[in-house]
């Protein structure tokens, strides 16, 4: 049994962009399991932009994250010790996803966890492409947008842990799919790996016209990751009755001056439909969508990449890259072996 | 029979504000039935913001009026001759309301006609209250943004054509109903007159406290009519699960750059529907919105205010003037007797 648990706490709330100095790292004794509850050694973290809101204390979706609390996250481990009944179905060796947090030990009842088949998907993947960013892809794309056959699906953040899954849902429902990303990599990754139709980097002088080249039948769904000018290009391009699936705005989280939205007339020109949405308001819809996107996995047609920090002290760093873009696909932790 | 027909052209298109010079006032000949179709005398013009983007070149929802082409509008006139067969329902003396545009004379098949009845409701107010304006409205707020018992629903141009009929519709639902308005007349003719629970007047220089004020439970429904640095204080206000009906953008149609809307993020912390419309989408609502519109003028519970200007060469005077917000209530153009 471990003796410690290693811990992320959030030490100080950022001003505008978020640094490693806003975290710090401890080690304290490892938790024990009461009566009804189980020890989780925690082997992946996941790191999602959602969690710099939880840092703030501006009016959210969520409750923040108190100074000097572990910082929170999903997380995939392995059940080390069970004080549970024996018809919890958990025991010794499962593997199951939680919400420990940015920490390597947990404790919880059965009933917070989800336990996982790590026969046929790698358990990190029920962090990404099988988890929340699958999830938030599904609702928001599927349930939300409708997308039709023949339909132009646009997507920012697009080799990102949702805009990748968004991409590859769209192409299996006969959209055309167009990515935006930050660079030539990315792009390259989403049109060769993902199997996009076009994605345009929007660091490029000419983004403008590029993004016009990829959408010559305008654009009738936009998942919406990150706002701010890329957003406002986008909306320069909607076609009357297009959908928004507002899931994101990243290039806000950091920014002490909000971006001022000018093409927002486009949503009353082209009678648009907007869905301001959290993939938590659809637990319904949870059940169904992880069961088709772990098929289509096992399947072989959902592809994603993962960027992989080392050791929860490499966390923060990992964290801070992530909302800069330096990461490629699902930016995951590996806590030590 | 009439010997000429009174047409108000558009002679120029605006850049920014529209001015009395995009406007010239011409008379021609009469025109003449052909077979199947009357010719009807127009008695009242109806003048509406939507008006302004048919003046310009830009991409919009409808066409645009061509230079030298008599402006769009929507008329309620008499029956002067009738070239219809007999079964068209259709005689001399019938009142109609059309789609003849700022003229005095106009012909067309019946088709493009609806007869109406002006024994309980006064023929103008097929222009209002009990027409486009009205089903603007019940469309806009009954089925696209379904307030609920108690709610707080918010209106802009709270005292225009149809944020009049929106703060009623409100009330008669069961929810608060709050109208902002430029000028303490507007707002004192919205609370005293049309039954709103409040009305702020968005030129005080408190504004945004009167608002908190006027939103003690945040805002539920938003019918947005004029965009700008009101709808971002209304963002701001919004709830969970709030709905924006986006009919109108009126302060951006004179503007020569566009307003950023920088609240555009409390549409995804508060999970907010918004939906842009335009009433000629919903065709198939207008008759159950006519029918129930017409019902609650004749029992008394729709009320409105008219601001008139004598003839057609008053009209483009007056559709500025409507634009800068010195009408009160619907603006109409009475046309010669």
């Amino acid at each position: 049994m471990p003796r410690s648990n290693t811990q992320v706490l959030l030490a100080a709330r950022p001003t505008g962009w978020v640094t490693e100095e806003c975290f710090r790292v401890v080690e304290i004794d490892a938790p024990t399991p009461n009566d009804g509850e189980v020890l989780v050694e925690n082997r992946w973290l996941s790191l999602d932009p959602y969690m710099r809101g939880r840092m703030s204390d501006a009016k959210s979706y969520a409750a923040k994250v108190e100074l000097g609390a572990p910082m929170v996250g999903s997380t995939v481990g392995v059940v080390l010790e069970s004080r549970a009944p024996a018809g919890s179905g958990l025991a010794p060796g499962d593997w199951v996803v939680g919400a420990f947090g940015w920490q390597s030990l947990g404790v919880a009842k059965p009933g917070a966890l989800r336990k996982v088949d790590v026969t046929r998907v790698p358990p990190q993947a029920y962090l990404g492409v099988v988890g929340m960013p699958g999830v938030t892809a599904f609702v928001g794309l599927y349930d939300l947008a409708e997308p039709k056959e023949g339909e132009t699906v646009i997507v920012s953040a697009a080799s990102g842990a949702v805009g990748g899954v968004v991409g590859q849902l769209a192409k299996l429902r006969g959209c055309r799919a167009v990515g935006i990303a930050g660079g030539r990599e990315k792009c390259d990754y989403a049109v060769r790996e993902l199997g996009f139709d076009a994605c345009v980097d929007h660091r490029a002088p000419d983004f403008e016209a590029q993004l016009a080249a990829a959408t010559p039948s305008g654009i009738d769904v936009d998942f919406e990751n990150v706002g701010g000018p890329v957003m406002d290009a986008i909306f320069r391009r909607l076609n009357p009755f297009a959908r928004v699936s507002l899931c994101g705005l990243v290039s806000q989280y950091n920014a002490t001056t909000p971006y001022g939205v000018t093409n927002f007339h486009q949503l009353l020109v082209n009678r648009v439909q907007l869905q301001g949405f959290i993939v938590s308001d659809h637990l319904d819809r949870w059940p169904e969508a992880l069961a088709t996107l772990g098929r289509l996995v096992v399947e072989g047609k959902l592809k994603w990449r993962e960027s992989i920090a080392e050791g929860l002290a490499a966390a923060p760093r990992a964290f801070v890259g992530m909302l800069r873009g330096e990461n490629l696909g699902k930016q995951l932790v590996r806590i030590g072996a």
